[in-house]
């Protein structure tokens, strides 16, 4: 299609002006930071100058409106250019662009990061922006039913990542019309050309084949950039504008040059840049301002009512979760997706009774992760579930979650050898460790299903990136339906005044460790159990009681790989301690096989008679 | 293309014996062990039984004949039909497959692992199969220059995984003719339909976008299976045979019905589908044979000489690894791979000396660590780098390494608060927590460019999945070059018999510490300062030493988060110790942000100061 025309000669000349402050602060701010990557800020200036005066409906002085438009730059290392555009619209002063760009203390950042109110997740890893995108496109067509649409700058390079393409298909398999992805085709990537160079009709015919529009344009025409852009808006789907353009545009001894990614200019070129640009502007950009959003007329919540259990029934932890997980949705805000094991999960006793808050993500853990990241962003709750296995798969994606300070909350099913003959490749032996280092996560693993409802119940206001970790197997509910598991606590399942060790578990662990007292017993040792079903944080007080009270004897027992997991968070929070211990670590030490649950557990020395052994050499 | 109708009636009724017999066997194996996936065994029945029989060249009483070619089966849950086709070809036995499937001690695990000496690489994980795939062609194409060929079957359920088009992406890249994807489209995933279902047309417009040929067929037609592979090993480029197949195929009873995944038939059903398809049969298929492969004629390694550093120069450790890479370079069954970033990791040094074994991976991390486990199975020593946050994206993929018991090598640069203005979207900081918890891993951290080098020479030879974490900056060299740095080891840089307190570091923290050494003996207070290069395994003879002669007063110090990382491993390998001890642990606790190295140093209390006041408070 012909390109539509509708820009007069004033208006062009305009966005030009703009367009030339974009690259002029662009310069100016990575030059005198020394540091940041102007030339690939540079290739994608026009198109933020006509998004930003002509498109975008945002109140910048009021970015907590919930009927603004979403602007994320995938492609975080153009944050020149974001933050180019962020004095453009006067969300921040030219003093602050120049002077505290990527210094210390700043909220410019080298990436972008929500400590700036106008960005909503933390980008920088590529090919998380725009997955993130669809998250928010979801909640904006299927929950908010609000008009506001998504706009996402994404590299070329960043192209080559498998999250893109699962996020462009779920763009397309949910309809997102209110997405708009802008490809900056600047043919280089970090240290050389990339896969496609300009090979637009490629990309093109990928974008098609995925669901979405795709529209090809020069990247450096103005009126070519604002009518995809129109289109994009006015689209009946997803639309991906691929927008060929030139690394360094603007500045032509370093125009599609190789060697100038993540360079600033020496300051002389970069003064002779600025000059031959036209010299620093202070254009105040007002682009178009968002509708006034209804006012939310959300349901006001039913009283929650968890699901109860019979102490001493058999109920998989997993059962648990999707029972409560069921009972929470009661609250409007709650979201739920999984990555098409639902039925294994138990995500799909939410599906049942709240069909309408329910995200199929297929098999793409990674897209799943970013579409909760991309619901908080918007006000919901998201909980998000597959293997435990299979969360390593979207690894980045809960890292970079954490960089976002983002409120989610992932269930792992099929925790540890326990779940038996499916082998290792279905086993998470390495999650709890790989959870417990995201920064500011919260890590639980209840051992029964009166404790990971509660669990469940509180996961849901919690901020930062929750992780509850589920059983495959049936165990006996150890306590009382209405017993308090608070976050950060622990629960004494045996002990008295004359313990001579600790028994210490979570999950599934907590039973062998209960058989094993009750053995322990009987030959006259006393043990103390105890229930750590928070991982992190960790009940430092009852480890400490533990210590004193029975000098110094620990047995920690997991379902898990002996680096990183619930045996060193207990000796990280006991790490400090005036008082001696010894610490007997029972863990998956070796590489497991198929099995039943008892036989591996047994094989790997966390069952029943590897606990008994341990405390009587301990003792 | 009409297919062509190559074989006889009787060529096509021994075919559809044998696919009539692997359905037998799925189900005969899988309702004795009452676990597994029998139908996502059916649905591809008929395209395994024309593989076998016509096209797979391979000896099966040989599995390491290097002319072999290659079979993965990366919807790996197929495993039922993975051994029905061992059993036919002779590989094993009846007894054994339908005895020992899934079993405690038994090689014919729930999902494929190379216990099996015709596995290549475990599978179970979806969408790994065909990038590891990717991996081998690589090999087959560029480096052994044989003409094996390498079949992958994937489940349509997978292709939503990203990872899948990573690879096919490198497949039309990099021309692997040698490589062929049968998609077993089957219109079922786990709780339901797939997203595509049998829109078979999307797929081939997916597929050819992506740079491969593809070829549409009814996955239940003997003749055109067999045209279809038989023209995909005759092209000129990577084919992806795209079979529409019925879930179930072969019992009428389940048959496309979506309640019957990963259920195994009931032993009254199974007893009448095996009547149905005609009982059990013992066919012995003889497929074709692999041509025997040249002898090897590799060059002869020439003597490795590592780089020479100048002790007190500033050398990163990431340069030492690019120089180092580049020298065991002389060995010719060096590889190296790296995500688009191999000038800041350094891998580019190797590349400009050794181009033809090195491999573009562009930004996708996932399929470069599967390309890096996929040359591994042809005997290759990989080596793939990219920063150390953005291994995070290819998590999973590591994890199954491990499972499979690959020897690869990663190496992880810009670690760390080090990096600086970049910000956390760029710095590793849990890293050695999530490689540590790696099954089989060596984790190595060096803190010069001389040690860096060492341990770079020694993980060419290494088992298993080895990590180099390495730093941005230019720091001192500490050591002389012939220094030996043994994996398991670890430096006493400052010590002797009246040490009051140990610091202990890795990587750029050893610094620190030295600086911190030096402070405290300026007032009175001798410091041990301990390197602990290797993370894992850890020196604990080391460590038993300080705790002993500094009367157990530890200062640990890391760029890293608090969980799992080194204070961890220091902890995990001393928590039996009888001896009391208190460690201090000091670690990047907060969100880290942008300013220089030393600022962000400082502000997360790893830094000199900080060492300082933990050693004083400590004595």
């Amino acid at each position: 299609m012909e390109a539509e025309r509708t820009l007069d000669e004033e208006q062009l000349t305009q966005l030009g002006e703009v367009a030339a402050q974009l690259r002029v602060d662009s310069i100016r701010c990575s030059t005198r930071a020394a540091s940041g990557h102007p030339t690939s800020s540079l290739s994608a200036a026009d198109l933020l100058a006509v998004l930003i005066s002509r498109h975008v409906r945002y109140d910048w002085a009021e970015p907590g409106n919930r009927a603004n438009d979403h602007l994320i730059f995938s492609k975080g290392h153009a944050s020149p250019l974001l933050y180019a555009v962020f004095k453009a619209v006067g969300a921040i002063s030219d003093q602050e662009l120049v002077d505290t760009y990527r210094r210390f203390g700043s909220r410019l950042q080298g990436h972008p990061t929500p400590a700036l109110p106008w960005v909503d997740v933390a980008t920088g890893s590529l090919g998380q922006g725009l997955p993130v995108g669809v998250g928010i496109a979801l909640a904006g067509r299927y929950l908010d039913q609000l008009p506001y649409h998504v706009w996402v700058l994404c590299g070329d390079s960043e192209t080559a990542e498998g999250s893109v393409w699962e996020a462009l298909d779920k763009a397309g398999h949910y309809g997102l019309r209110n997405l708009t992805v802008l490809v900056d085709v600047n043919r280089l990537g970090q240290r050389g050309p990339t896969e496609l160079e300009w090979d637009l009709d490629t990309y093109r015919r990928r974008v098609e084949a995925f669901g979405c529009q795709a529209i090809v344009i020069d990247g450096h025409d103005l009126a070519a950039i604002d009518d995809a852009l129109g289109r994009a808006r006015q689209a009946t789907g997803p639309t991906v504008v691929l927008a060929r353009t030139v690394k360094g545009k603007g500045v032509p001894e370093i125009e599609n040059k190789p060697d100038w990614h993540g360079k600033p200019l020496k300051p002389d070129l970069a003064e002779r840049a600025v000059d031959a640009l036209g010299g620093v502007r202070q254009i105040r950009v007002t682009g178009p301002q968002p509708e006034p959003a209804p006012p939310t007329g959300a349901p006001a919540a039913q009283p929650l009512e968890l699901p109860r259990y019979d102490r001493g029934a058999k109920v998989a932890t997993r059962n648990a979760y999707g029972d409560a997980l069921r009972a929470v949705g009661v609250r409007p805000d709650v979201v739920v997706l999984d990555g098409e094991v639902s039925d294994s999960t138990r995500a799909d006793r939410f599906t049942d009774a709240h069909p309408d808050r329910y995200f199929e993500m297929f098999i793409s853990e990674q897209q799943m992760v970013a579409a909760a990241v991309g619901l908080q962003v918007r006000g919901y709750r998201p909980f998000a579930s597959t293997f435990a296995a299979f969360f390593s798969r979207a690894y980045d994606f809960v890292r970079m979650a954490g960089v976002s300070r983002a409120d989610i909350a992932l269930s792992g099913s099929h925790a540890g050898v326990e779940i038996g003959a499916d082998g290792p490749s279905q086993m998470g032996l390495e999650d709890l460790a790989a959870m417990r280092a995201v920064q500011g996560s919260t890590v639980l693993y209840p051992s029964d299903a009166v404790s990971c409802a509660a669990l469940v119940a509180q996961m849901v206001d919690r901020k930062g990136v929750n992780y509850l970790r589920t059983t495959r197997g049936g165990h006996p509910v150890l306590y009382d339906n209405d017993e308090p598991f608070p976050v950060g606590g622990s629960k004494l399942l045996r002990g008295g005044d004359d313990d001579r060790v600790a028994l210490i578990g979570a999950g599934v662990t907590v039973h062998n460790c209960l058989a094993a007292a009750d053995e322990l017993a009987s030959a006259g040792i006393n043990a103390r159990v105890i229930d750590l079903y928070s991982v992190k944080p960790l009940d430092r007080e009852r480890l400490l009681a533990a210590v004193r009270d029975t000098g110094g004897r620990l047995v920690v027992v997991e379902d898990h790989y002996p680096e990183g997991g619930l045996g060193s968070a207990v000796l990280e929070s006991l790490a400090d301690l005036a008082e001696p211990f010894r610490l007997t670590h029972l863990a998956v030490r070796g590489l497991p096989t198929s099995g039943t649950p008892t036989e591996l557990m047994d094989q790997a020395g966390i069952g029943v008679s590897a606990i008994v052994a341990a405390a009587r050499a301990s003792v």
